[in-house]
């Protein structure tokens, strides 16, 4: 049986009916018809609306607000509610609550108060979701499910976990004679002699086993695919004709988000851009990473499950409103980075509960606005293109690896002040998107033949498996770039008995004499044109045995000592950064390669804009963004078609604040 | 029967004879006789000496300590001692402990280790309470008594609020179906669907229902009150002739202060200004917002039961030695705003326990210093002064309303960095005071009828009951200032489905068709003359309907779009600010209203000097005082006649450095 | 019995044969022999490989590593390995886990998991020590042990610590009527009715009662002592010819060291001087200052059981790597102090566990490099100046004071914002250093007849024994120095009622009148000369009575006020300061000090270089340390022969960065 369309490009809304007096709900369903929206995500925090005491099964409301999406031609998503179990569960089955390190409990009262292992989650979970997909699967207005709400990270700490946990370290490591050699537990006298001596780790130390934290978060990485995976198995099995999704929201997430989205048809995010003008230099390539990332998880283009809709605020002080064009322009932004359905969140301010500020469509004045107007012409505008650009996709020359294990082990034991993964991704990609260089962000064990270029920030854990891929990669032809950090450490965080970067040496054909952790205390590096760049967090003082090196430091004991290095390996080459220089510095690297590789670069973007090419059967498509509070103005190298305007664009090219342009190549 | 007198104006000193051996006390009592103290302060922690063991009752210390008192012509005040119930107490009935929002006990060993819930605590305080009482009834050296010692939230989670909040809310709300429709629990399924699933907000996130927590302060305002009740139904049965008050503390204080101060006879204040001149700018304004809220709190004269003596310190660093007329002109200020005694924490600094560096005017050394000449010397000014200012008033033609429920409400969801309900207060009465206009700090509920101008910050909950009063003031002839975020919520902390403010729409004439959160972000503000102001916080867009526009933001997408406005509304007017902007644009506008109005001003006030005004059968007194420093000179416009120094003043009249004059107007 | 030699001047690591592969162990111990390695330290942590399971003893591990050491030539050094109970212990008895103010308990999983109190501790603690004593006492190349490691205050609040500090109040008061009195507990109702009452401070408030915190404080210093002792009674009697050490770490302390260390043979500091350029200024001289702490524990030489080998790290963010020549600099400092025998931690960095990043000598990689050089150096040269050195010891003239329950009591009561006893120590220990004047740092209840000058910041906490004691110190000519906030509290923290510095009023010849806590709030003091100097923190404004002033006040209302004395006392001098003045204030004093007493000084030393002497039956060498990343030049008085380099020095002396000389004078 054929899954229902999820590829269509098209705009939603949220909308809770559960919210709101159900005289409002037809004329709130007819504008949305009138504005242009097509689908409409709902229920996924309506357990207790669904159920209201335990096994009374509710769906009439729901029915009658399904039927109404129906006649008015909207499609729906509905989201499994497990992230809000209803206070009847919480108080008959406190098993449902996870606990902290520390012993606390996670009350209810808010929301994700749910322990993934727990028994009475996972079977009244499974009875509502069951319930919900049989009643729905027919009903002609419904085309897919979300499963729950944001998954993320609770560590839970309960009995539940600590019995799991155990179980599942029996099934890695056999015995505990092999669990305790592979974690080094005998520093400072941590062995096992039992296992009811092991538990899941407690009171929060940072000083516990590194293997120990390594595992614990697998364990709960697991603990989330395998409660995801009990209301996937009952969705495929009851609703066959609908997809399935997740909402990931704000990276980094510790999350394992690759093995989440294994088993989905497709991935979503939740996107909120910071509307700050103080943020206006950053926000709009931090975005542009997490769109990047989110298209990554399944290598396929992805939903927005919620963008922003107004200033977001609650128990947190609200943000700026987003300023004229911000809403339209960051909504686009997403499609241009491959969104298909991008679903705002949400349609009208909520007038109760904790998410009263953040902001809707509409206010809670219920009187259509400035930002309703342009979500409108969002709409339109998404509806006359949506033909064309559906199926078309992203095809990127240059990778990027990401790796959730490698993210958290450097949170286990921070290298140094100032060092963080995710920054120096995103100072990458920032590079990388003010060149106009598109990339893909992609798990760190994916293959990777197709891109001419791939950068691997801090390999810091490491196996065969990975290091022969690179060797391959490299000796195919590839440009392969690692930086510091790398090789340190095998799978289960012990460091390895052989001089830096461990499993890449050879192909990096250089070895770290002595490595220097900066911080935040500047230094320098000189590249072979004599131009100076300053390098942060970490210094590699490096010997090449096979590489050329190309920066050198400039001062300290180690000035003239190489920095960075470039390996012939195969058909490739593979450089490596032994520093963590400043963004200037990887542009001029990345635009060398650019040139030589003939990588497609849309070059010459000012501050702000951004660049991405979607192309397919219908055509290619180039989107201008302009995510930027000034006009800017950008050359184009020839004539093009402007398909959102109908009109050609060559030459100097104006685009208003937060202005875009989509143009056929 | 009357009630002893509580007007006199007159200085006091706290003592605690079960600090001292015995053998001081009778030369303490004779110093403080000489000194030309009238009143002291008793017992108020001194439980575990009037009760060693359950049942076992010891006043024949505290009866030598009376005698002396009384043989010496010495007033006492008896605070009952609830606030520091014994050991024996925590340990025998446990229950008395307050319990935090994570399951903490709050530990006996301190103070304020009371829930005042407990069952325990309500039986075995009333007993104490009642014996003191039955015992002092009839001595001739008390007069009055103070309730407990500075009520403050602890937002107990114990067994005993849990089923007595459950109790509050079923008599407020009736059925769960109600509770859950007035809160909008269905918002992430947190409906209740038993009584027994209710619970106080636990583990401390500010993510739960924001209706919820509101309540839950509410109740715990009512517990303070019922618990205040308790002591109060004693006192009135068994001492009819002896006046009741209570001291409060540092505001902003979440407490319902006027349902606290209902049943009292006197309203108290403990008061201890910042000696530091770094705080020279700001601490004589907020002293005087203090000093002008306790006045309001009965809307009458009041107490200081602990005025600042020396540095405070012992847990917390110490603060700046008072500088030389420092402890004189800030005592002189409490009386300038409405104190009639004022009683100075504390006699001697204590040789032992928790509070050894909070310094009395005497230090350990038992040899009396400069501070100690000081006070000796307002002892005497007092006491020349006191017939004369006896029953003299204040007589203002502004007030600011103040509202607990705004405070808490606004604390529970912050609208944005950077406002502070307490804060934007605190510059409106700032302003007021630097123009030498005074003004009175009243409850949002009271009636208006008496003032010319009336400031109304945030009136972000808002029923028609306040919002028709209002209409009424200004419909009669009187001018409203309203602010933005007002008119938000309902007093359920339910957003208001129309556009803001909501039900001050009408008066304000004005509607709010967006705004930007802009927290720090300075944004300007142009009004009528042309004059720039900066803004911070907020700005709401707004759209006059009745009103004219008198100032205009100056930059963002609003720039030209309306930010204050006045309303003509019947004989009044209504101003309506949409942005926060700074003090001179306060003083400005302010200062425009006092000549258009012909408010009572002392205009050409320099930094740091007050202008007050008492009046009363016996005459009408000006009070000039130089919180400061530096010598400030200020221009008299007529001549007056000092009643501290006997002379005529006229012209130039310069104040030394925490100089102050009193003069007969 | 004769104690096996533990004066050796030499060179030692630590060594974990339990982290390494068996296979690994000889060809380390034979680099080791041939790096002139002569110590070893091991077992620390190795409960769990020692007793896998209760009562199972695996000696046969460490025999074969024991072997080992003894066929190169190795001696050894045991650490008991009571500070990381194995997992089989704390699962079958968790009395031995602490538990903190709040309940929670400190898990295992790290290390210092360990109540003193705990029986469970005690007894399992004492039988795996008997029996490792019993094996190794015959040993030939076991030396001595180590108890535990690292000994700190945990503060435990659990149901053993509870009953023992009962008693310990028991047997220190009697009575509850002399605690409570004592205590002064009646402020605020805190007295005791009866013992079941009395419980270690619960809930970690600053509030409470500060006479209990400070005993509190004294009772788990005590635990520790005789925990110790537990530890000592069994080696000292299996094992009468080893000698017994403790390893302090990181002052300051709130140990009792003294105590801890009377029992010891010799005491021992793991020392890690900041590598970072930013604290080039100040880490030489905190270095300095807690090797002189270290000699002064027992009035001799000490060890360094852990010295620094390359970046720390792993919890916390990686330091800086050490600057050539840092490692061997810093290691001569130690010697140059008074250290004898030098551990350098840790041979290899750690593969597995929270230490890996905790750099050894060697990395990961085994590649023994730069750092692993400039060790090699250091030994040979230790070994070549070793039996010159052997037996000398440095002989000071001026003393500091150090008390520990003068830095608790003040840490409980912190007196004024920005005042540290202990960064006040620093200041006066770095102006010596600074003017090349050697001093020890001891005891405050030391004899001090040999000293010319003795410094007592603070003396807080004050009785008669130690006032009586500098009175007649001064009386018999020498010069005492006390500075503000002495003499304010007995030895219970109750404050006396007499003026400050209350028992030591006589001895200064002063009274202070009264005092401004000023904090970072900058005043100025004149001196006699009219120079002028930043003070900060206090001042006392003092009344001389039989003392002559020697500065004043510049400013404020206290302005020529005095606040610098010397009073003649006897055939000596006692020097009060009322204010904390700035660095240069205390080294014109000291310096003119210098001169007037002929202190021996090594005058002229520039930025981060230091003078140290050390001297013996073999002769007196200077040491000369340029602790810095600059070369430094130093003018000698005359010439001197280099033991290091074999020449003769006279004139311009420039040292390299981290250069180091010893002249033989």
């Amino acid at each position: 049986m054929a899954l229902k369309e999820y590829n269509n490009v098209q705009v939603g809304v949220e909308y809770y009916p559960e919210h709101w007096d159900e005289s409002l709900w037809e004329a709130d369903i007819k504008l949305m018809q009138a504005t242009g929206v097509k689908v409409v995500r709902v229920a996924e925090f309506a357990w207790s609306r669904l159920e209201p005491t335990d096994g009374d099964f509710q769906f009439a409301w729901l029915d009658r607000a399904m039927d109404l999406f129906h006649s008015y031609g909207l499609q729906v998503v509905i989201g499994t509610p497990t992230a809000t179990p209803p206070r009847w569960l919480t108080t008959g089955y406190p098993d449902v609550l996870p606990v902290f390190a520390d012993g606390g409990i996670f009350h209810p009262g808010v929301r994700g108060h749910r322990c993934y292992n727990s028994p009475s989650l996972r079977k009244y979970g499974s009875r509502i979701i069951e319930r919900l997909a049989q009643h729905y699967s027919g009903h002609p207005a419904v085309i897919g499910w979300q499963t729950d709400n944001e998954f993320s990270m609770l560590n839970c700490h309960c009995e539940h976990c600590n019995d799991a946990f155990r179980e599942w370290a029996k099934a890695k490591y056999g015995t505990l004679e092999a669990l305790n050699s592979e974690w080094g537990t005998n520093v400072w006298s941590g062995e096992y002699s039992a296992w009811n001596e092991f538990t899941v780790p407690l009171g929060g130390s940072r000083h516990q086993n590194p293997s120990l934290l390594l595992d614990f978060q697998r364990f709960q990485w697991d603990a989330i695919v395998e409660f995801q995976q009990t209301q996937i198995d009952i969705l495929r099995s009851v609703c066959p004709e609908h997809f399935i999704t997740h909402n990931f929201h704000s990276y980094p997430q510790k999350l394992n988000m690759y093995a989440v989205g294994a088993e989905l048809d497709v991935a979503a995010f939740d996107y909120y851009p910071n509307t700050s003008p103080t943020k206006q230099a950053t926000a709009p390539y931090s975005g542009a990473l997490s769109l990047d990332l989110t298209r990554g998880i399944k290598r396929q283009n992805f939903w927005i499950m919620e963008q922003l809709s107004g200033t977001p605020g609650c128990w947190m002080p609200m943000w700026r409103t987003p300023y004229p064009g911000f809403i339209r322009a960051y909504a686009w932004q997403t499609i241009a980075r491959g969104a298909d359905t991008v679903v705002h969140f949400r349609w009208r301010s909520a007038v109760a509960g904790a998410e009263q500020f953040w902001h809707g469509l509409i206010d809670h004045s219920n009187v259509p606005g400035r930002r309703f107007a342009e979500f409108t012409q969002f709409c339109n505008e998404v509806n006359a293109l949506g033909d064309k650009l559906k199926g078309t996709t992203l095809k990127n020359e240059v990778a990027i690896l990401n790796s959730h294990e490698q993210l958290v082990a450097l949170d286990i034991q921070p290298q140094v002040e100032n060092m963080e993964y995710y920054e120096n991704m995103k100072q990458i990609h920032r590079a990388l998107t003010k060149l106009g260089i598109g990339c893909d962000v992609i798990d760190w064990r994916q293959e990777l033949d197709e891109y001419k270029v791939v950068i691997a920030p801090s390999l810091y854990l490491l196996d065969e498996e990975v290091s022969k891929q690179l060797e391959a990669y490299a000796t195919a032809g590839g440009t392969l770039i690692i930086t510091n950090r790398s090789g340190v450490k095998n799978m289960n965080n012990i460091a390895v008995m052989q001089p830096l970067p461990g499993l890449l040496s050879y192909a990096a054909g250089v070895r770290v004499d002595e490595y220097d952790p900066i911080g935040t205390e500047a230094h320098v590096i000189v590249d072979i044109n004599g131009n100076s760049y300053e390098c942060l967090q970490w210094c590699d003082l490096l010997t090449p045995t096979t590489a050329e090196p190309i920066a050198w430091y400039g001062d300290d004991f180690y000035a003239g000592i190489p920095a960075v290095t470039v390996n012939t390996f195969g058909q490739g080459q593979v450089y490596y950064l032994g520093t963590q220089a400043e963004e200037s510095y990887w542009s001029a690297l990345l635009g060398d390669l650019a040139k030589k590789h003939q990588l497609f670069q849309f070059a010459g973007l000012p501050d702000g804009m951004q660049a991405s090419v979607r192309t397919g059967e219908s055509g290619t498509f180039l989107f201008l963004l302009n995510l930027n509070r000034q006009a800017q103005t950008v050359t184009l190298p020839r004539e093009y078609k402007s398909v959102l305007y109908g009109q050609p664009r060559s030459g100097e090219l104006q685009l208003e604040p937060y202005g875009i342009e989509i143009l056929e190549m």
